[in-house]
């Protein structure tokens, strides 16, 4: 298993009427911790992408138990718990700074694919990256 | 169960350099299509939040099929299956109106609370637009 | 001059917690009118880009004089008032269809360039669909 | 004057199908470099919104330069050039930190306001904060 932290602060835009950061944003800082977690263990999403290998989403959950609020400091704990083979699942949970209560739990799944969104098997040069952080 | 359709547009500004529209951005347009459900129902969501209802997400979930792209008429088919106990639940479907092709496939799963975030049971008058439009 | 009006009606996503449609918004929304006024005299902003012309800003400005308000219904008024030369001009004001108040005006300068982002000068086939729609 | 620098990396979604950061985000960024330039003066907008003063737009403006790109991390360079009257004026650089070119350069003008939209003179509190800084 890998695990990452970041910490991701509430932006105003990120809120609505409710006063609440809205759900979609959540998913926004999933993207940024995955990201995160990438560049954590020695190859960024950045470079996957430059290397040719894409990881759009085919599912994606998101469970809201408290809301985050404007300003808040959350910390965003992501996990990959199996190896990717034809799709790659990572973990999340969502911990507000200040308390340490539970904000939300979700998990993504990715395809991979090449630039032509071709389904591909995950390529060597990624597992390793992963084999090695475990 | 009360079905409604609603059609979007994919803006330039929800694509991202994948050329896709970004994940997130679906949640937003589910977010209308509830919108335009309870608008058909005869009881818009402005006008529930004004009567001190208002229907946080506790669950979202998307299963992205088919990538939508820039500029794409879009079709939300959103239906509302059962009557809300203390929770109320959507699903939704995302057709792509040039081939009605099915693009993804979603639930929201909402708690009903007052002004306060406190849990409540849903209202009578609004059990009664649905009642009235099963 | 070309005009062009389109009708947007403000998502729930788009608010934030001081009530108002987000600031940032706006320009989300400029960006729907202009696509809208490209549809309208003939040639679609993704057809411009599939031709290999991009019109990255160069400037945007926007006064907001009222706010606008969750599930308002505005009217995004759009011209070109002349022919592009290395840059395009629009202007835009926002009014609230409701009671025709103004809520803003702004405006946005675009580039013109090719695929590897080189500054180019504005296509015969570009200028001729304007000129046929003054 | 009081001047701020806070680094932000771009998010994946907040570029474009141009491969570029899109001109939305800018003004989403310049928020949170206000948010910060005002947490280090000690008087954090929460805290603000909190006293019951509000500091909604009335005009925006960015100059686009050279675009921003995914993953790249940006300085905004904040300052507050003279006391807020009626109005408050904010200005912004975006320099990219790798090698410290100017991306962006932009201005943002607030009403400030009570919590009913009522215009009102820039707080006692406000103001000593401002010129404690300077």
């Amino acid at each position: 298993m890998i695990t990452s932290t970041t910490k991701i602060r509430v932006r105003y835009a990120e809120t609505d009427r409710m006063q609440f950061a809205h759900h979609t944003r959540y998913f926004e800082w999933f993207e940024c911790a995955r990201t995160e977690l990438l560049r954590e263990i020695g190859y960024s999403y950045k470079s996957v992408e430059d290397d040719g290998t894409f990881l759009p989403l085919v599912e994606a959950n998101c469970k809201y138990i408290q809301p985050a609020l404007y300003d808040d400091i959350l910390e965003i704990h992501t996990s990959l718990k199996s190896l990717p083979r034809s799709t790659l699942k990572l973990d999340y949970q969502i911990i507000r700074s200040e308390d340490q209560i539970l904000l939300a739990e979700a998990f993504t799944i990715h395809a991979m694919t090449n630039k032509n969104g071709r389904p591909i098997k995950p390529p060597i040069k990624f597992l390793n990256f992963i084999k090695e952080n475990i």
